[in-house]
């Protein structure tokens, strides 16, 4: 189960909450958890939550994106309950408004792309807060077709537990048959605890040749990217996605 | 030598002339040769000229660039003795602006960086007409330091006669020493003869480590980049490039 969950935020002291200030929420994530859970949270190098901050004025709209029920069970309460909270580093106040909430199942999602569907040939990403990767143990602040969707195949399988894939293969396989047809996109940082982590934001144009169930595949895993995030440090506010399917 | 003349000329039908259409100039231009010197030119895969269009209302600018004194002698008067021309293609008649012409020696060059300036670290190179390169036989159309450089560097041997470079060395070094730092580029297609090319339009920083002699080098071959233009197709109209360096 996919369980997204928006809530809008008010600064006390009309401050706009720019993304970088995410890490800010993943504190106040993790204190409402029990040290247990949280912990275990904390080991997990693929973590089972995405989150991030869209600025507005006087405050921000906050996303926690939840990628397995079991997950949802912990994470879902410690988010809709807030009311207020403290935000010391900021001399703040935020008052929480409503929150909405969205789910869907693995299942669905599947059927959704395909069965449901014609898969298109052309995905359009909308990369809203800053995105990178980690290639060969550097950040790599330029996009590729293979960085985006190799990260999230693993993610994907990870999180819905399938454990035979061979990603040399599917690896390969989307070296060749995806491209970037079109780009605009422009350098951004990120900043995390004092350093400035290199990333982009901007909009990707993938183009997907290959047969209608790798065309789903690969619309599968952009639209479960909307969830996950893209990218490293998607539990801190980095790679929020937004997937947009191209009809011909 | 390195020569480069910028000539405006005027649309009698009111034509704006895109990027596009330098390839209708480099058949002026050939017009304007001996069928010898021409039939040499068309041998010659790394042209000793670079040329493009830059449009303006009812018009354009046309910049030729030559990188060899031997070839300025038959370029530079085929373009500046030009007055009139007739675009059959466009049903046009252009009238040709005072030519601007303005040289440089590869010593002065190699002077202005190695010798004169303290190198900078940080480049900003302006795409002003859409760039790509090939590589492994294929259209790439998003940019990297090496895929810029080491054009780049091949191309300013084989003009100054260089022939000892192990680029096999350089290529490594350029790949670990230079980084772009900063970016804002979008996708945008060269249409020639009816194929369109995938490229890409915008700024590049690039960050250059190392020491200053390899500071100097990247430089130089940057702002040889100007005359030469970068990636493919730059006699016919792609890849013309600004090089500006950002002093600390």
């Amino acid at each position: 189960m996919l369980t997204q969950i928006t809530i809008p935020f008010e600064s006390k002291e009309n401050i706009r909450y720019s993304c970088n200030t995410a890490s800010l929420f993943h504190g106040l994530l993790m204190e409402q958890l029990s040290a247990d859970y949280a912990e275990k949270l904390h080991e997990n190098a693929l973590r089972p939550f995405s989150q991030n901050i869209l600025p507005q004025d006087a405050g921000g709209i906050w996303t926690v994106s939840i990628l397995t029920a079991e997950d949802a069970e912990k994470l879902v309460p410690a988010v809709t309950n807030l009311k207020t909270a403290e935000m010391l580093q900021k001399n703040d106040v935020l008052t929480f408004g409503a929150p909405e909430q969205q789910s869907v199942s693995y299942s669905d999602l599947f059927r959704r792309h395909y069965i449901m569907s014609d898969a298109p040939r052309l995905i359009r990403l909308h990369f809203e807060t800053p995105t990178a990767f980690k290639s060969g143990g550097q950040y790599a602040n330029m996009p590729s077709a293979k960085l985006i969707l190799s990260g999230l195949a693993k993610r994907y399988d990870h999180t819905c537990g399938i454990h035979d894939t061979i990603y040399e293969t599917l690896f390969d396989e989307m070296e060749q048959r995806v491209t970037i047809s079109g780009f605009r996109i422009r350098s951004a940082s990120f900043s995390l605890e004092g350093v400035r982590i290199p990333a982009f934001l901007g909009e990707i144009t993938l183009r997907v040749s290959g047969n209608p169930t790798f065309r789903s595949y690969i619309n599968m895993i952009c639209d479960y990217a909307q969830y996950s995030g893209v990218g490293i440090k998607t539990a801190l506010g980095m790679g929020r996605v937004k997937y947009e399917p191209i009809k011909p």
